[in-house]
């Protein structure tokens, strides 16, 4: 099994990117936060199905952690990252520090507009613009051919996918399923958080949301189908609603019943945060 | 006398720089918004010194104008900018729409922070937002090697360099010192509202900031020097005086005399607003 080639400046980075591309490869490009589970391998495999070289990134960004949130506490693990970058047979981990990604004087910010209204946004003001930045800068340091995002931050998924659109930024981001566990629950760095029985009330959030999809899709009436989750979510045990929203699955425009769309959630177990969605389809 | 080729999408844009790329020919951008003066053309000669091939972008980017500004009237002649690009071995002319430049739904923006705060911003206070995303957009579609900017504009040019350095765009940004006519005049397509009698008012400009800048080289209290400036200024028969200000020549921080210097200026002669810089050499 061979290990990834660990680099830490965008310098080496360069290098290696411009090495494989005078060698004719493609190359895709996995952006994590690192605290890596089989949702983000499964993002590794469909990159190394798309490109002959993929490059994880693994750097926990400061930019989009608000003063009140887990920053410190995020999970941090390298050695164990590196061995699943192994295992799935990634090439290259950059891990920047953040001195390497916002030197001295860094002042830049990249807002989205658009899909980035709403939703998180609500909960977390500057969050994507955070994302928006760091994603730029990352893109830009390797120019990979394309980059894999999961399903699972949907509205992330929308943002970066608009990010590129709207500043021709040359990569193609893919969009992979949610992973989940055999009871449905999202894969999810910040599960490593959740207690035993904090496990159990978060199993059922997928549960809530298939219904209430299933409902939309019957004919159901959405302010009322969406209210009824929010009430089972609470039922279930978590101890707020952020929010349950049906949204246009591209846009993120609020839905119409004739559009492809994604009911979208997050909610409260103790001191964290899930957030989950489900697809709608047009009828 | 070869016409340069005139495109006007971005997929046709990066057709032509693929091309180039695959036959090893390195690529020069200057971005314009037309009206082409000789200025202009010294910065395309300057591109042509570095690169095998230079693309002029000719576009009057909305987004930088606020709605009380001259957007509608700006000079716009885009056969005798084509004469101009020819006569100078220009290759490739990208003439895009708004429509192809800001598609429905458009919505990102770019802030700098550091340089752009103050001077122009202090006037036009969305003017380097604007910038900053229409030269993001123009430098990703075309992904040149080196793109050149005059000085003329000075906070524009460590707008720019500071976009790239903190987006990690790669193109290497290219100042380029500004062209004047004979009696000192910087050139500016905005010239071309001037009468007579305000263009031998305009010409005063110039004389008045270099003899600031001799004075604070000379070791001139800074405050009483950029005062007498603008009473200059004032008396040469400018009818407003928006900014006359010392900076740091690299981050326009506020100019310390050991450091590398610059005297910007904005004022204006009746309707038309005139700016001009010169360098402050550190004691």
């Amino acid at each position: 099994m061979k290990q990834p080639q660990v680099i830490e400046t965008v310098s080496d980075l360069r290098a290696v990117v411009r090495d494989w591309r005078s060698q004719g490869l493609s190359v895709a490009m996995v952006p994590t936060m690192g605290a890596l589970h089989d949702g983000h391998v499964s993002l590794m495999r469909i990159a190394l199905e798309r490109a002959d070289r993929c490059v994880v990134s693994i750097f926990v960004n400061p930019t989009q952690f608000a003063p009140t949130e887990d920053l410190d506490k995020y999970p941090r693990q390298l050695a164990a990252d590196l061995e699943r970058l192994a295992h799935a047979g990634v090439q290259l981990a950059f891990t920047p520090t953040a001195a390497e990604m916002y030197p001295h004087g860094f002042a830049a910010k990249i807002a989205i507009g658009g899909p980035s209204a709403g939703l998180e946004t609500d909960f977390r003001p500057t969050f994507f613009d955070g994302v928006a930045t760091v994603v730029a800068k990352l893109f830009l340091q390797a120019l990979p051919d394309c980059a894999i995002f999961g399903e699972k931050d949907y509205q992330q998924l929308c943002v970066v996918k608009k990010l590129c659109r709207d500043l021709d930024i040359p990569v193609e981001v893919i969009g992979a399923p949610t992973v989940r566990d055999a009871q449905g629950l999202a894969m999810s760095s910040r599960n490593a958080y959740l207690s035993p029985a904090e496990l159990a009330v978060g199993r059922q959030l997928n549960t809530i949301l298939r219904h209430a999809a299933s409902a939309l899709q019957l004919g159901a009436d959405p302010g009322e189908t969406l209210e009824t989750a929010r009430l089972h979510i609470l039922e279930a045990g978590f101890g707020r609603v952020d929010y349950v929203e049906a949204r246009e699955s591209d846009t993120l425009a609020p839905w119409r019943r004739d559009r492809a769309g994604r009911i979208l959630a997050a909610a409260w177990l103790g001191t964290t945060r899930l957030i989950d969605n489900i697809e709608v389809t047009g009828i």
